[in-house]
């Protein structure tokens, strides 16, 4: 048990370190140095991590001893991570020192599946992805995937997803079968956090929140470093809070969601109450006419597209209000979220939270597409397929 | 920097244990056997903590060593917990162990005064509740200060306070030179907070949330089984949250917060538009003739009161969206918190959370009075005392 915390602790410093000296292990962590050996010997036995030369002069070659520090061994695992839009599938394949090998981009048939169906669409696109890396299904250790939804990561559970037919799928499992390797399911916002945390604005806050928005408002919750997903798998349904009592309708059968004021079907059924749209444009080609025109000065369009930057602006605050994080990160790519990560949308909410002598938490727009949210995905399947492998040193050892 | 972590986090678990064999001590910590008996050494020699006959009989025992396990020593520290309310303050006297010594209620004269005032007055109190005990201020090692406002814990900041004139007044600090003794300052509902891990229905739970009723709305945050204070000390304002665009108007200065919908003076602006109340009544007697002209079936009263619940419902309903906690414990004495601690709110709250296949979270009532408000002060108060009590051997150490 307790061998087991001192193997993801060091695994887990080496990989924050890039690469680290044994000694500096210990005096990080407050391992003992006798226990860094005798670990670290037992992971670079199993391959998890390789010697290199230490990037400094200084420490241990006064005594002689080599000068070597510890990484991660990038060819110790393969993951790959998914991230399933509207329609559309994006994948990355990555070592295990977090290297990205190869990426995949690919559209859906349609937008909602039978959780069978998306199984079998899963593994086909994974499969595709390896196979262009010059691998097989059976390289890869793990698969992270991003899905919208109500998720509980933990035991890969759906409870809802508008990408899903079903409610309440084991889709963890069901996808693991399909591929036959470890599936990892989690909510795809948490999993931009996750990427932010890595890689991203994130790396240097302990405490941040990411608003996402696609279809729906996400969320994830950075808190002492450590992605927060609540209890159930529940948490951080930001798109669900209530802005207003008795308020709209949302699709969610609930009155007053923030959703039901910003999403773009809120945005269109506020709309067509006022202006005429051509019959032939789809929902997105209206939203777009829609912002087209409140850009360009139409005042009715205006209203509406004003209003929604409001409730967005209010939703935030009462984030603001009850985390008070260092930092928020709107995270998109898409156009149609220009007139909610607007400044004077920022500046309702600074104004809306509650005001002391003090600067109000820094908020910053990231743009990026569907290739960050995998890769948010794979730095799951990371983490997992290094839990993993850990228990099986655990069982050799006993 | 190692040896005091070990020192802290060894400190920490024997108080948890109430008392614990060293052997377990290492088992539990992962700090190995050598360093363990060495820092329970120093605590022991510096009287931090005492041995005392292990209470089970298995173990070293049958090796021939001595049966001892170690606690914290009482009468190694005196620390003092208070809270202010509205015109009342409450202290208690608690030794190094938690035992309670000593409590003192005293009737303030005015409910708002400048800081010079205020630290002279709980500097008053503290001797009395010290001599009370036969004890005498230097005895004290540090005092723990629980007050509505917004307050920035770490450096004892309070921004702004509905007890003190003056805002973002460095109260801690004009504190401890009132006392002569260090005094530590945090928000009120922070410190219910503290108080529910410490010794409430929170000990067993790592995830929960406490929201408390006086003037103001309240809420502490436990999350990871730390309480969480956001970055600014502007966290966990439930009562500012918006729960309408554009709503009623708060004391703040701004519309549509929780506060302008179910603090006292909410409910009277509203209920002073349907009814008349006698002139001679107090403001909290007007409350208490509105809400008892509710349960008796007032009709006009009871759509008061009403909406006060649905829309702290829907505030409630807000907080599991975003945090999914384990628990909520609605904390407060007052009679006058039971329209909106009533089952029916809950249930609304149930309502308007995202509806998943499982059970939402347990929401409990724990009616407590300002003294179970001190004791968390006093919790607080325990452990800055151990830290600094550590960082006096890290000097003498040096």
């Amino acid at each position: 048990m307790q061998r087991e915390y001192g193997r993801r602790r060091l695994l887990q410093e080496i990989r924050k370190a890039g690469n680290i000296p044994r000694i500096e292990l210990a005096d990080l962590t407050g391992i003992s140095r006798a226990t860094v050996t005798t670990i670290t010997a037992e992971l670079l036995q199993n391959g998890l991590i390789e010697e290199v030369p230490r990037a400094d002069d200084e420490g241990d070659a006064r005594r002689g001893r080599p000068r070597v520090a510890l990484k991660i061994r990038g060819a110790a695992h393969l993951v790959v991570g998914v991230k399933v839009s509207h329609q559309q599938l994006s994948l990355v394949l990555m070592d295990f020192e977090g290297n990205q090998l190869a990426e995949l981009e690919t559209e859906m048939d349609k937008p909602v599946y039978p959780p069978d169906e998306l199984a079998s669409v899963l593994a086909e696109a994974v499969k595709r992805l390896a196979r262009k890396a010059g691998h097989a299904m059976r390289d890869i250790s793990g698969v992270g995937l991003g899905i919208a939804g109500i998720v509980e990561a933990e035991q890969g559970v759906i409870y809802w997803s508008p990408s899903l037919t079903q409610r309440n799928v084991e889709f963890g499992r069901l996808l693991s079968l399909r591929l036959g390797r470890p599936a990892f399911v989690d909510n795809d916002a948490n999993l931009v956090a996750v990427a932010e945390k890595s890689f991203g604005l994130g790396q240097d806050h302990s405490d941040f929140l990411v608003v996402t928005i696609e279809s729906g408002v996400g969320m994830g919750m950075v808190i002492n470093g450590e992605l927060y997903r609540g209890t159930r798998g529940c948490g951080a349904e930001f798109g669900h809070t209530k802005v207003h009592l008795d308020g709209a309708l949302c699709r969610c059968g609930q009155r007053g969601c923030l959703e039901a004021y910003v999403a773009d079907y809120a945005l269109l059924r506020e709309a067509q109450t006022l202006m005429g749209f051509d019959t032939r444009l789809s929902s997105g080609e209206r939203v777009e006419a829609l912002l087209t025109a409140a850009r360009e000065g139409d005042d009715m369009a205006g209203r509406v597209v004003s209003r929604a930057g409001r409730v967005f602006a209010l939703g935030l605050a009462n984030l603001v209000n009850i985390f008070d994080p260092e930092l928020i990160i709107l995270a998109g790519e898409q156009m149609q979220s220009d007139h909610l990560y607007a400044e004077e949308v920022i500046e309702e909410m600074r104004k809306s939270i509650v005001q002391v002598d003090k600067a109000p938490p820094e908020v910053v727009v990231h743009r990026w597409g569907n290739l960050m949210w995998a890769r948010g995905a794979a730095a799951y399947a990371l983490d997992k397929v290094s839990q993993l492998a850990l228990e099986g040193l655990g069982e050799n050892a006993a």
